[in-house]
């Protein structure tokens, strides 16, 4: 019989009974064809793959990620994919779909079509996340149905706002709920509903929503899968009371593994989903069960029943590993053909141009002058009480405090209230608004960063201790039609520029964690205490995170759900 | 909270863990809502039902299963269906595809609307089963399509003609994967591969045939769990060595419980998958175990997704059941309301005119004589060697034998010969076809037989000792448009009507049990010996079990494929 490829004296991961097989592999139209101890003497083949008795693992499969969390587009990503092992993804492109509402996800997708790794999309359900913002664009119920006519949706992404959904039947989520399920009742609903118990976390599956990828405690993902959710492991669930959990309980069926936002030297350092799967085996998971969790079940959750296992008619996505332990992967196949081997060349092909004109111009603001990073108060001079955001190392939750301030001949005297301060711009030519806010804790000490990779609007963000280095880091952001900055005494000491929607950059994968790890770098240099501080800072205008946060509508007491003034009488 | 129903002090069986919560459950909408501690201080119900520490099991689902095999319509199926706690099936229509094509589909769908019991369709994918044979009607590529545009389709029926698959690509069958395959990509295609291993079994799940309920041996269901196939089990596969092969493998996501065929009177004696799910605890399962195979399983592999636990948002089907070991069903609950109380009487509304018109005249054939039990031959007489039918107790097999017979006058001398005739007329109007051959073994050795109900075309076949008793049998068949009749000395011991179609009764399904009964007693005392003399007759005309078959083309040598003349010489 003639065949593609045949891959002999390999260790076959079975999926079904979760162990290794000694077997050769025969691949046609880059699907498995047969699995068994027939080799050469059955199979004519085109190419015969040695496997030298090494584990033969299917590609690794990640089901929730934001591919802009790592600041790259799709072709760097898939780059750093592939090399980890990783074949197939379902990215949520909710941060281009802030800045170009459908557009954005559309390029997004196109952008992904000629990628190694498959990618198949979740549409982002929560755009904006708050009626309480400016964004560049928004996805609407009709923006869904556009996107449900194409092939490359595998699902309707995390329901971010759970509150409403259980507590006002017509908010705008509840909406899209109730549309989606009477017109695509088999359509997947992810979820992400953070500590949720009993009747609340009843009603929302009930809404529609049966899985959860936040961060898990005992409790709660016991109640999660009794209620039928499925749930998504990622790092920061790993703890080893939920490992120990996993371990102990007979739940393999109900969990799999995913990385949800990798930032771009992490990617570079530890890699991807691979990353996870070692960690899960080193804090005590059998490889077999971890490798389940990183292709059999989540493929069987997204309905993807073309792949995730080594078996007759699956896609022939595969690795050769020689540590099974440590997942040392030496070669990856994607549809039976070598994409990469440890032992060759594997560079990233720069590229540019790769989405329209217009995502390389959507910071439509003219330079900022110190001025601009003064607060003008429509007051008698004298103390007043104002409010400030306090940035707390190891959250993105902040803090509200309220404290003392000056008003000097109508403005804010921030400068000598021992306190830093946050701006942000609107920026996509909409309304020209600005808030300001105080800011303190475990950010940054002098100098100052901007940036327009800012959760979930994407504004211009800026924060400092001195209006001179605002105004420098912030012009340098918008002469660069986005990114990230840090300047100190004037000086930049870190730019990452981020031209695509200012969110992402076409560098190559490994020169943007270069610039990551600088940025950072020089963020701690500053004084900020945060383990993430791109993450802490980016987070400062999610306005659905508490506590105190800020949009180009104001501060925002996000327990509240309300804008509220920057002076507290 | 204001809800339906709320179900009291149950123990209620939790899927995902396969354990029993003492809990309360919830109904609104005809769905699960809440399961949990929170009782009537939460809930406001319409009806608060006491379960008083019964068992609470999700209603069972039976995902392969012809209705056809009881003889009766869909709402006598359905009403024996409740009362044994089957709430879902997939069933497979393909009697009366052969008999009136899609419009025989159609209208087994159209019959099942109503029923209490939610039955989504299996399309018959291999109708008729061979080019050798009259049907009423067949199944085509454009049928299959029209079929998939309605909402009530599960599935592709089960795939017979696996060798054809593996061994000639453009058969039709392969020519119906493929069309399927690349048009409806996900669609689920169900198996029927007795005996296959290796190769074949990999090439034809590599066609996309990834289910199998054929009788398994532990070798076979093995290799196809690791080749990632899903395994029913039906009753015949419930051997003492199969299940303590499921009790001794974590194999429990691969397998559920199936019926496939149920005979009236087993239906009425025994039950339906509540048989198949006792017997499984019988035979030393845990029910918790059996449950999660009647129930879990099989809707996760007929992407059922809206049912099968009990858990917020899935469908209120469940049953109280008393005595969890004997599998006691006291209630069964759809959609939330009660729909069978054993204390209550549970009657069946006999209905009439169920069908069109024209599915009650479909016996197109004028009565017989005696002369068309004499089998015409063209040459001298003298002795001559005929092929004959050898039946046996056990199987739906026969075994072809060479014996002498005698030629007198231009006609077989069978009736001095020492065996029976079988003779078989197309009766759809089409070709007036007959044929006829000797038939002997475990089947009567006196009287007759006749029967409609004869696999999978469906026409008129008599089995007999003497011309008259064979007229008697086949005209009491064709003046009730079909049936299944039983004569001894001219007499008609039992006789069974099945005017819709030639192969359903309309009368409630207890009645349609007893006559079956009465049938089956009828030809043992003929002398059939087969252990179940039913479906022994109704398959010597199915052309795709071996060995020699009879359709009314000819004598059908299965394993050649091809008709073969009665006399050998």
């Amino acid at each position: 019989m003639n065949v593609q490829q045949l891959i002999v004296n390999a260790k076959v991961y079975n999926s079904y009974y979760k162990r290794f097989d000694a077997a050769n592999v025969a691949v046609q139209d880059g699907k498995f064809l047969y699995i068994g101890s027939r080799g050469i003497e059955t199979f004519e083949a085109e190419e015969v793959i040695d496997a030298k008795g090494r584990w033969m693992i299917p590609g690794l499969v990640d089901i929730h990620l934001h591919i802009e969390s790592s600041m790259v587009t799709p072709a760097s990503f898939s780059y750093g994919l592939i090399k980890n092992g990783v074949t197939t993804i379902v990215p949520e492109p909710h941060e281009m779909a802030n800045v170009f509402g459908l557009e954005g996800v559309k390029q997004m997708m196109a952008a992904s079509k000629d990628c190694t790794a498959d990618m198949f999309y979740a549409i982002p359900s929560s755009v904006p996340a708050t009626p309480m913002e400016t964004t560049g664009g928004s996805i609407e119920i009709e923006d869904m149905d556009e996107l449900l006519r194409t092939e490359t949706i595998a699902c309707l992404g995390e329901i971010m706002n759970y509150v409403d959904v259980i507590r006002d039947p017509e908010c705008k989520t509840n909406q899209i709920l109730r549309h989606v399920r009477s017109h695509y009742p088999d359509l997947i609903i992810e979820g992400h509903t953070p500590k949720l118990l009993d009747l609340d976390l009843h009603q929302l599956i009930a809404a529609g929503v049966d899985s959860d990828h936040t961060h898990q405690s005992i409790e709660g993902m016991e109640a999660r899968i009794a209620a039928g959710m499925f749930i998504e492991i990622q790092e920061k669930s790993m703890t080893p009371e939920v490992m120990d959990y996993l371990l102990q309980h007979d739940v393999a069926e109900h969990f799999c593994f995913v990385t949800d936002d990798v930032m771009t030297d992490a990617f570079i350092e530890d890699g991807h989903l691979n990353h996870i799967v070692r960690k899960a085996v080193a804090l005590g998971m059998k490889p077999e069960d971890a490798i389940y969790a990183a292709t059999y079940t989540p493929t069987r959750r997204m309905k993807m029943h073309d792949r995730g296992s080594i078996a007759p008619n699956k896609v022939a996505d595969f690795l050769l590993v020689s540590d099974l332990e440590h997942l040392v992967i030496d070669e990856v196949y994607k549809n039976g053909a070598k994409v990469f081997d440890y032992q060759n060349d594997y560079g990233q092909t720069a590229r540019s141009g790769q989405f329209p004109p217009h995502f390389y111009t959507s910071v439509r603001l003219s330079p900022l002058s110190e001025a601009d990073f003064q607060v003008k108060l429509d007051m008698a001079d004298g103390t007043r009480t104002a409010r400030m955001m306090v940035v707390k190392d190891g959250s993105t939750f902040t803090e509200e405090r309220h404290v003392p301030v000056t008003v000097t001949e109508g403005l804010l005297d921030w400068q000598n209230s021992g306190h830093g301060l946050i701006a942000t711009f609107e920026r996509y030519g909409k309304n020209g608004n600005r808030a300001y806010g105080l800011i303190d804790g475990d950010t940054i000490q002098r100098g100052a960063i901007a940036t327009t990779y800012s959760h979930d609007n994407h504004n211009l963000l800026v924060v400092g201790r001195n209006p001179y280095d605002m105004m420098v880091a912030a012009n340098a952001v918008i002469q660069s039609q986005g990114g990230f900055c840090a300047v100190e005494n004037g000086q930049i000491l870190a730019m990452m520029e981020l031209p695509v929607g200012g969110i992402l950059t076409e560098e190559p994968l490994e020169a943007a964690g270069r610039k990551v790890q600088k940025l950072r770098a020089a963020m701690k240099s500053l004084g900020y205490k945060h383990y993430n501080p791109i993450m802490s800072i980016s987070t400062h205008s999610l306005a659905v995170s508490p506590a105190l946060k800020i949009t180009d509508w104001g501060l925002i007491d996000v327990n509240k759900g309300q804008v509220v003034s920057l002076l507290v009488d």
